[in-house]
């Protein structure tokens, strides 16, 4: 039974809750006395009789002898054992030990477990930590298990620990952040997309900036032990605030919760009085699970949450899902797309808010009714601009000429209706043609476009720009004025794994639109490339290169660098702005997802080593591109991506 | 003219040696200034003015300008600019520059160098050092040129530099050394095959260690100034015993030689005289071109090489040269490979020795009349272990009955024909069998077997021999006794650009059999898997699994590690081995080159950074094989290489 159905959640957004059970033969018992009457939702059990090992099993037996697994595979449903059992793989296993036979005994047992596991379709097995610093051995004997596994996902059990500490010896510090242990597995294991990690969750938390890390891997499950909860004024059991808001970010990223360990928390007569509502307290306790409050107390927080705002839950589809890049200059854009875009309200406020100003600078009040200010938009659409342009002018009392100029023929057949629909006719003059072969019968004061893409120049506004301010008055004003492109280092397993997935290169070459959610933001984003308008200076080119060096907060640990997500942030005029750079975003807009540049290989960042990222704008005669490489860590020295926009380019 | 032909050196074996010229507009006369009776074999020339810079062009004559280059291609013909002239690219080219301005000129310039260079059909240009620490736009522009380069060669030009700091800081330690700059400029251009190196070689020289590193990376010239020479007692130019030691290491790895620098070496008189052997002083000096001396000393140099020995003259063909290891198990050999290997008679001598040895302590002499020794020839091909074995009979006066066991049908019919011719009907018994299967009609009191691969046990001796061990008396004897593997990590970017070449998983998942030349030895060998014969304990497992920590000698900086070379050494029996470990070789043997492991990413180190290699010998129902990993350091871990065995095995 979920952590019930929320507002504003997705049906497919219910979050369960599970608990980790101890070694029992019946595991019908085991399941009826974990799930009954609206209690856990699944249980993670162990398999396999705790004391088995194979090197102790009679040897001469030969073939006879059984693996001592709990029940046989007839005791549950198909659908009971998927449903709700996550096979507990024998904790006892080391195959890093230094001891032979304990190894050769732990990779038997291990793939027998997944083997049996695998053969009652179970949806996941929990791996236990590595004992270790060292896992080779281990990573080696489930990657081995992986390439031949169907479905199940394999959960690495991970203590969620990093100690601090001001010694300098690197190597002890390693050892204390188990996020390394994490990364060095499945480094090992190559990204496999069926390994995933079972957090630990302790008492004891890591500092904000190193539990960030964990949202960008693929983090399916969090342990929480009966000791990490504390004790409320009442006797009940409750968690500190930052386990609290961990427990939140898990919800929010399809975390699933388990809860581990003996019930610590007795609770007073009173508490439970209050619980059961007066009903009789015997039956009810013959009923209630031991570990009832802990599950209440998790579904508690769960409700608490506040709903999904209306744009993320319409957005809830497109999470971390690839996109490529709209080719608005090569292509024409199709009508649904018109269609959403025009829906961005807020978007249209702000234009009409820096059109208004510029009118008003453009044209003192005084002189407003003599003058006429000629206003053009460029890329005018089906005509969004053009009514922003006009409520501006009626806003302001300014009296307008619009020259509505638009390449895409289907485009114009829906202005020329709009024109006639609202009466425009003669105000506004549609040309049907590119604006940068169109030759203009007089010089615009201002000149509106919506040319950006999600990191600003990447839909050529620039090069659409320099043609179209050929009939823009030496003192003119761009709308926008000017933009900034904007990237920041972050670990995405869940982008890279989609990118790796084409197995080429050429995805590793590409940026994608995407609305990101299971990545970790490592360091604030930085600017990169900056376009003005009009810029009328003799040497102006498009081509750009920017170095840049991110800094990771010392306290983040290690950290691993899929790829850079890029933003954009525009002046429209003056102090009228528009963007979605996360620290200036505007809010409730949702024309643009982020663009996110992957890396061929992930670079891993240990603390104290800057992050070196070059990045190129390159323009030929048919097309724009990007390139971009990292050079610091040295060692981890990426090749330069995309030369001469092999994979990724936009046309001219 | 190359610098002699000399005996033991093939033809193509030959050297050469250019000159660094500057900038001349007329290139026939600086040609025949250079390469005229007897002197140089190439020049290394600008093709363009020093003092062009694009922006200083006037704009307005549009195309109507042209770039200042060296003469017209018309000038010479095409293959006087192909076999004698290299491009030097202007030296004052900064991609990095803080300038805009100055970047902007580099990257045209150095486009229509290289686009005349190309125009002019040349083999190489030479690429100015990069100014600072930083390159990454002189690699982003490098490598958009190599992207659609037809054959030339690009030569990085590097200086030789390794600065020791005993300083701890890290940062100013890596800018000291050029190791440094050449690798990031290459992992930008992703290890492309026509970016190589010309060496700067100064008066003073990094340490041996550092040294070592170039062998492995594509150093195809090395520039050696004049101000690099000492002067002899004469007065004449000459090298330290350092700077000789590498010359000859560069004239072993093909590395052309270049002479830059003005005379700084004035003879004296009687010096000339002597040179000139009495003809007449000034005619001479007119023709004689002023490095002269300079050119003299390199061929001297080159003269007094020893010659190749002639095992390293036949096997020059194979340098560096990738094989697939053999599959003798599952396929047969042929009648040319049996011929090969059985000429390798160092190879047999040892067998022979370590018989006689086995012979002796199995039959004191006083009874070598009565007993007869049961002497099993597993594996015999056509015959030329039972030749040995019989020989060490005679020589030791035992008496010997031999089964030659052989599951090569073909090589059946040899060993008929041999056992007939020689007479040895009595003594040999012929068994057409595969020894893991054969019911021996008696026991054995020695095995004799050579099944050893590269690496040991990589052709299957292990599983073959606890087949054969079935009818080994318990306290018989097997030759070999044990057999080990060895490891080392390796410089090695021809053989990984060879793998690389095959745009695959599976090439880079696979050991290769190679007779390793152009490779940097990093660290000494280390053990991997050991093997011993015979075995009778229950237990026993030919699955291993080893860990390396390889530690650099601190002097060498860092290193790319593009893979691990293999080897294996045997006991036959007591003191008598065999084996091809660099530093117990046995000599003059050739049946066994290298294995070469490589890595699919590969791992730079640095300074003081261990190396740490995982490998397993990893067993199933009808293959062996290996897989490896590195996982120090930590930020350039490897995937686990060859996972069950899906890229390479060994069929049983």
């Amino acid at each position: 039974m979920p952590l019930g159905e929320k507002a504003g959640w997705e049906k497919s957004e219910s979050r369960y809750c599970g608990v980790e059970a101890d070694f029992h033969d019946d595991i019908p018992q085991l399941l009826s006395l974990n799930l009954s009457s609206g209690s856990f939702d699944f249980i993670v059990a162990p398999l396999m009789d705790p004391t088995y090992r194979p090197s102790l099993m009679e040897k001469d037996k030969g073939g006879s002898c059984v693996p001592p697994f709990a029940g046989s595979d007839l005791v549950l449903s198909p659908s009971q054992w998927s449903s709700h059992v996550v096979g507990k793989i024998s904790s006892w296993i080391d195959l890093d030990s230094e001891d032979e036979i304990v190894r050769m005994d732990s990779e038997t047992t291990l793939k027998q477990e997944i083997a049996w596991a695998h053969h009652l379709s179970l949806q996941a097995c929990l791996l236990p930590s590595p004992k270790g610093s060292s896992c080779a051995n281990y990573a080696r004997c489930v990657n081995q298990i992986l390439q031949s596994l169907n479905n199940m996902q394999l959960w690495l059990r991970v203590p969620l620990v990093k100690i601090e500490e001001d010694s300098m010896d690197e190597k002890s510090e390693n050892l204390l952040d188990s996020w390394e242990l994490w990364n060095s597995f499945r480094l090992l294991c190559e990204h496999h997309t069926q390994l995933s990690i079972a957090l630990d969750v302790l008492s004891e938390l890591p500092l904000a900036n190193s539990l960030g890390r964990w949202f960008g891997e693929p983090v399916r499950a969090a342990l929480i032990n009966t000791n990490s909860f504390l004790t409320n004024a009442r006797g009940w059991p409750c968690l500190s605030k930052r386990h609290q808001k961990l427990v939140a970010g898990f919800f929010n990223h399809s975390v699933q919760i388990i809860i581990t360990g003996k019930p610590i928390h007795a609770l007073p007569k009173a508490g439970l009085d209050l619980a059961a509502n007066h009903i009789d307290d015997n039956s009810k306790n013959m009923q209630r699970h031991p570990l009832k409050s802990y599950l209440d107390y998790v579904a508690y927080l769960f409700q608490r949450m506040d709903p999904l705002p209306e744009q993320e839950r319409f957005e809830l589809g497109y999470r971390d899902f690839l996109q490529s890049p709209l080719q608005p200059l090569m292509d024409n854009l199709e009508a649904q797309t018109y269609e959403t875009f025009e829906k961005d309200s807020m978007k249209y406020i702000q234009y009409q808010r820096a059109i208004c100003k510029a009118l008003v600078d453009r044209v003192p009040d005084n002189e407003a009714a003599v003058l006429t200010t000629v206003l053009m938009v460029v890329g005018a659409g089906r005509g969004p601009l053009v009514r922003a342009s006009l409520q501006a002018a009626e806003e302001t009392g300014r009296s307008l000429k619009v020259y509505a100029v638009e390449k895409n023929p289907n485009a114009v057949v829906t202005l020329h209706s709009l024109v006639k629909l609202e009466g425009w006719e003669n105000i506004v003059t549609i040309v049907s043609c590119d604006m940068r072969s169109w030759e203009a019968p007089e010089k615009a004061d201002i000149l509106v476009s919506e040319l950006l893409g999600s990191f600003g120049d990447n839909e050529l506004s620039p090069e659409c720009l320099d043609g179209a301010q050929r009939f823009l008055k030496h003192d003119g004003i761009s709308i926008p004025s000017s933009y900034t492109s904007f990237v920041q280092p972050v670990t995405a397993s869940k982008l890279y794994n989609d990118v790796k997935s084409h197995k080429d290169v050429v995805h590793f070459e590409t940026a994608y639109v995407v609305k990101v959610h299971n990545i970790a933001r490592l360091a604030p984003c930085q600017p990169v490339f900056k376009f003005d308008h009009p810029n009328f200076s003799a040497n102006k080119s498009n081509q750009r290169y920017k170095k840049l060096k991110f800094d990771l907060p010392i306290d983040t640990g290690s950290a691993m660098v899929h790829g850079f997500v890029g933003y954009f942030d525009a002046t429209l005029y003056k102090d009228v702005h528009l963007g979605i750079e996360p620290s200036t975003a505007t809010p409730n807009m949702f024309s643009w997802f982020a663009i996110f540049f992957p890396l061929r290989l992930p670079v891993c960042l240990h603390p104290g080593t800057p992050l070196e990222l070059h990045f190129w704008r390159c323009c030929g005669s048919t097309k724009v591109w990007y390139e971009w490489c990292v050079t610091c860590p040295s060692s981890t020295s990426t090749p330069i991506h995309n030369s001469n926009g092999r994979s990724y380019w936009v046309g001219l």
